[in-house]
């Protein structure tokens, strides 16, 4: 026989049930959080049109390269979705009867064919909220309160880190980058924590800015008064953008600071996020002890993305929030608590030739709700007592032909080693 | 602005919230029976070589004609999974310290770009357990009562129809179909019930079958004897493949009689299930009321396909059984019984003029592990408690200036009409 190359395609992998033990907990645990906040369940196929996914609304130059695209037996120009965002869109656009506000939560997966750096994966997990129809910073705050509560109940320390759109392009008018290059200076300035102040000067330079532009940007990257609202109010007294943010701003800290999680929330005049479509508010979630640095969650305020599906000027207000599946799950991973990772088993149960009568044990005690293994391998008492202590099931249920004959079935704890007997009426 | 072409690929869909919560129920009340019997879970990419999807141990020719196809930019062949069954038998090649028996399952999105009827999705989801690792029968039957339990918690009726492959195989060797011929007749057979007899002959005669062969399958086909496993006595004398199907049958029936899951479960001679890798015991399980006709799962023995894969000759016996959500969410849709698609909600928190004071009041609640929704769109009162008559939200908290003034909350009851007002010490 011709040998298989059984590999996984570069940028997949499997996760084997120790890992996905976690996981499940780690998703039904945010679903659970979706819920208690009264978010609604939705589920969009993977498969969309490539003129869909291709929306100058959707995911930018850059996420475009990486899209999956496929033709299907009719030639239809199909892609693989890449997050989980131009499909709530769509299922807004496309159910004009929906009850406003509509506040949706989705886990699935998505994919994105780009370079493979450590953790990150070509085909992975997203798990978004939506808010669309809420002008105000509660949805904001809202969605950041959820956040921590989520993290809170994966015992993983966070902070978001949040700003306002409308407060950077302001600044940047302030400073006299014009209207059609404000937008990419923003994109720009995103990778400011990655590649430093100088390289972040230079590219904007290379946008062809003013010098006394450059000069400006440069002296408020380096201010290190600007971590206050206060600063920005001489801004707001010149600019109308500066103003909104700024009073955005102060609306969202100031439920954030009612609700007594400001200590969590810090603002970032510096944080731009690297997607075209926000409009207002935007955060980023960091783990407080930066066992992984990049951020395991983000979103913000997409005013605009739903009317331009719709090609309509409407207004759809829209909130978004985005927790990385895969990022929590190596978060989880690399914490110093003991992890869960193996399934409860609260019987195991161990037939001596006695496949049908153990069968029957087995359905009873499952009916009473509890979980339990089968050994259908045949195996003798001492295996499958070795098999108990490595995967730590503590009742091991002995079944031979002799405790049938006497309606009784043995029960071994592994922890103090009793047996129990217990009466067991067979057929 | 362009209006998008904002449109679903054909045979796919959205679920939106009133599906979805049902669906979601399917899937946890699946998961959950599964985690009880011992199963673990298992997470697979949907992406795969198209080499490993186009195996010969995989979907056959049909499914294969059906398989999306693609190209990275790394210029690999890829395609979507049409199956979970190979992405499963790949992860057991792939791992060869896995403790046996190796009990996994797996849910999740399959792809299959063939022709839509009615129900029929080109992007669906499948809710697989597999067992490797086990030879005795023990493993059909304990995913034939797993299944039975898992309905009857899904509150479905359903009747489970098995054979074996051996069985059927053998009788077509007694009655002289040459055995490079015998698996195509096997395949054929399972159209049975969806062409009738005579179509199933004609197809049987354009395989080149002897005519006194053709004879002796239309008699077997027409008699009414054969339901008994008695009928196949004298062709188990006469014939190894008969006599090893039926002794494995009777085995399993042993165990379906003592457990009294005998009136769910039926002999079926003709049942052949369209896929060639099955080897022994095969199952399919029908609604009992036939609201809908196709099968709502299915499943059996490959024990060759993961030594297949592997190019060994080893024996990997495995048993698997399948369940298509899809068609288990269309069942309980067209049920009887009043369905539970709408999500849970506690409480419903109005805010008038009190954002930040009912947002924290809604911090409380969740805290206590409520389920609360949060009026963002600053409607009126009147408007709030139609909302909650048309969500059918019993607990309406409505929260004023005067209620955060005299440090209340007004809880209205929207059954009785009641409201009662509670202590609430605001900051």
């Amino acid at each position: 026989m011709k040998k298989m190359d059984y590999q996984n395609v570069k940028g997949t992998q499997d996760y084997l049930s120790n890992a996905e033990v976690v996981r499940r907990n780690i998703r039904r645990t945010l679903e659970d959080v979706f819920i208690q906040y009264g978010c609604k369940p939705l589920e969009t196929p993977i498969l969309n049109y490539t003129e869909l996914l291709a929306s100058k609304y959707g995911g930018g130059a850059e996420i475009l390269e990486e899209m999956y695209t496929l033709t299907d037996r009719g030639e239809r120009d199909l892609a693989l979705r890449y997050d989980l965002t131009i499909p709530f869109a769509k299922v807004v656009a496309m159910n004009p009867t929906l009850r406003m506000p509509f506040k949706r939560y989705e886990i699935g997966k998505v994919f994105r064919d780009g370079p493979i750096k450590t953790g990150r994966l070509r085909e992975f997990t997203q798990c978004d909220v939506d808010i669309v129809g809420v002008e105000s910073q509660i949805a904001e705050a809202e969605l950041m309160v959820m956040a921590l509560d989520a993290f809170s109940k994966l015992d993983l320390k966070v902070t978001i880190q949040y700003n306002n759109r409308k407060l950077l392009t302001g600044m940047f008018e302030v400073f006299g980058v014009e209207s059609e290059k404000r937008n990419k200076a923003v994109l720009i300035l995103d990778k400011l924590e990655k590649i430093g102040l100088e390289a972040v000067i230079t590219e904007l330079s290379e946008q062809g800015l003013a010098n006394s532009t450059i000069a400006s940007i440069r002296k408020f990257l380096r201010d290190e008064n600007n971590i206050t609202f206060n600063y920005f109010e001489t801004y707001a007294n010149q600019n109308e953008q500066v103003r909104e943010g700024l009073n955005e701003l102060k609306e969202l800290d100031s439920y954030l600071d009612y609700l007594s999680v400001d200590n969590q929330c810090v603002f970032n005049p510096f944080l731009a996020r690297g997607l075209e479509i926000y409009t207002g508010t935007i955060y980023e979630m960091f783990l407080s002890d930066q066992i992984i640095k990049s951020s395991i969650g983000s979103g913000g305020r997409y005013d605009n993305a739903i009317g331009g599906l719709l090609g309509t000027n409407e207004n759809y207000s829209t909130v978004g929030i985005s927790f990385g599946l895969d990022v929590i799950y190596t978060a989880i991973r690399n914490s110093e608590k003991r992890l869960e990772d193996s399934q409860d088993v609260d019987y195991y149960i161990v037939p001596l030739s006695t496949p049908k009568e153990s069968l029957m044990v087995a359905k009873d005690l499952r009916k009473k709700g509890f979980s339990v293994e089968y050994e259908m391998s045949n195996k003798k008492l001492g295996k499958a007592l070795n098999k108990a202590n490595k995967e730590k099931i503590r009742n091991v249920v002995i079944i031979g032909e002799d405790e049938v004959k006497n309606n009784q079935i043995k029960i071994k704890d592994m922890i103090t080693g009793d047996e129990n007997v217990e009466t067991y009426l067979f057929r």
